[in-house]
């Protein structure tokens, strides 16, 4: 594989959010090279949506995705998207990322999670595509299944988007899908619906089922063969480095963080 | 769902290892009525496996399973798999647990770890047939991916059993595979190649990605209903509770966690 284009690398915001705010975290990208953010709900909410898009804007910067909709399993899951979708509308961004949620509160039953995830795609699918913000799926991996999401593999994600068809497509995030048998196949499945790439990695052994994310290099996913079957199924976006690391990354100086993304992603992605 | 058939009780050896040996284990269960046994190969090594055969037979124990064949990424894999056959036969085991082996040492190539897989079942499945020892492919969560297994699906570990045929089947843990959308299809599909069926729960959140496993009612499986899957495919075998907790079970008196098993197996599962 030749190294990545260096102009696809950007920055999901939770990746240095300990440290920075979201104006910080634009400026920061801005300085560091990198053209592509992806900001979450709470990091706009507390910069202001308008002042988010501005600046945004003012640097030049893509919004390679929204974070997030979805999470169908909360109690207030259809005002929450509206605004998500508000936001995405507002802010430019290529998609929305939907979290699917995970089971309903005091509940085991897998399958009605399941059936509700699609009766929410289905209810703001329509004001989505009014606002021309398309839906991005993202499988995460199955350990978050009861809390965070009961979308656990691609195929799920794309027979999703085969149900639902335009407005739709998926988010695919390293971290969550390297492990599947089935991974080249559905990628290649994937064509014309892959609406964001997610790039970080597998540390062995991982401490924390949630913010033990590792930095490119540093674990054990074959990120250059993964971009080889994104890139074959005519994806050329950006990568968007997506690090929760509690242990870590979170705890570096936020400029040391976004220069260590630029080298690996041009080394080891 | 009615309550599981007490006589279906098993325990895995692993659930109480910490403060039993195995002899201690195997007298355990003969006093709380529990009549199936799944010894691990480092238990049966302490015993010596002419003794353990002889105990587990005085008490009238089946064996459910011995753990363990696989981990074709090991190097001396081979020879660990024939002498697992070995005592697999000689302990009179229901099948031989196939914990398959994650990737290899420095390397990130799941590709061809799984290759390895391939390769390493088609050496050792002749002689497995020879001793009469089925092999139970285990997947197991993906978060194991790295450490200890490339088979990560039931689907997958089915499609291996479909290349194989004769003497392989699948162990299916419901730790392991509880988050699968494609769970009751691919039980279904499973008929008549459910060698073992392996019972704990998925506590949430969870600490540990490996010993953090939860007594069954603890967690988030809906244990009943896949049960019932499991029955609908015929399979009328042992329940094995696996339970591999650092922070809980194996902390407890091994009798409190033994007459716990027996209730939450007819509570609970």
């Amino acid at each position: 594989m030749t190294a990545p284009d260096p102009a696809r690398l950007a920055l999901n915001a939770a990746t240095v959010r300990k440290r920075w705010n979201l104006e910080q975290i634009i400026e920061g990208c801005a300085r560091h090279g990198i053209r592509g953010i992806a900001p979450w709900f709470d990091q706009v909410g507390d910069l202001g949506l308008a002042k988010a898009a501005q600046l945004i804007r003012a640097h030049g910067l893509t919004v390679t995705g929204y974070i997030r909709g979805g999470f169908f399993s909360s109690a207030n899951w259809l005002d929450e998207n509206r605004r998500a979708i508000e936001a995405a509308s507002t802010l430019g961004a290529n998609c929305l990322i939907v979290v699917a949620g995970g089971l309903q509160p005091d509940s085991k039953d897998i399958v009605a999670a399941r059936k509700r995830i699609v009766e929410g795609i289905a209810t703001i699918l329509p004001e989505a595509r009014k606002a021309g913000v398309p839906l991005a799926i993202e499988p995460l991996h199955p350990m978050q299944t009861a809390e965070r999401a009961c979308v656990n593999t691609l195929e799920q994600a794309l027979d999703l988007c085969d149900q639902f068809g335009e407005g739709t497509g998926v988010a695919i995030d390293t971290y969550n899908v390297w492990w599947d048998p089935k991974l080249e196949s559905q990628i290649r499945r994937a064509a014309g619906r892959i609406l964001a790439y997610h790039i970080s990695d597998w540390l062995s052994p991982t401490k924390d089922v949630y913010a033990d994310r590792g930095m490119m290099g540093d674990g054990v996913i074959d990120l250059p063969r993964i971009r080889g079957w994104v890139e074959s199924a005519g994806y050329s976006g950006f990568h968007e480095v997506e690090i929760f690391s509690e242990r870590d990354w979170w705890q570096r100086d936020p400029d040391e963080v976004l220069a260590t993304c630029g080298i690996r992603h041009r080394d080891c992605a």
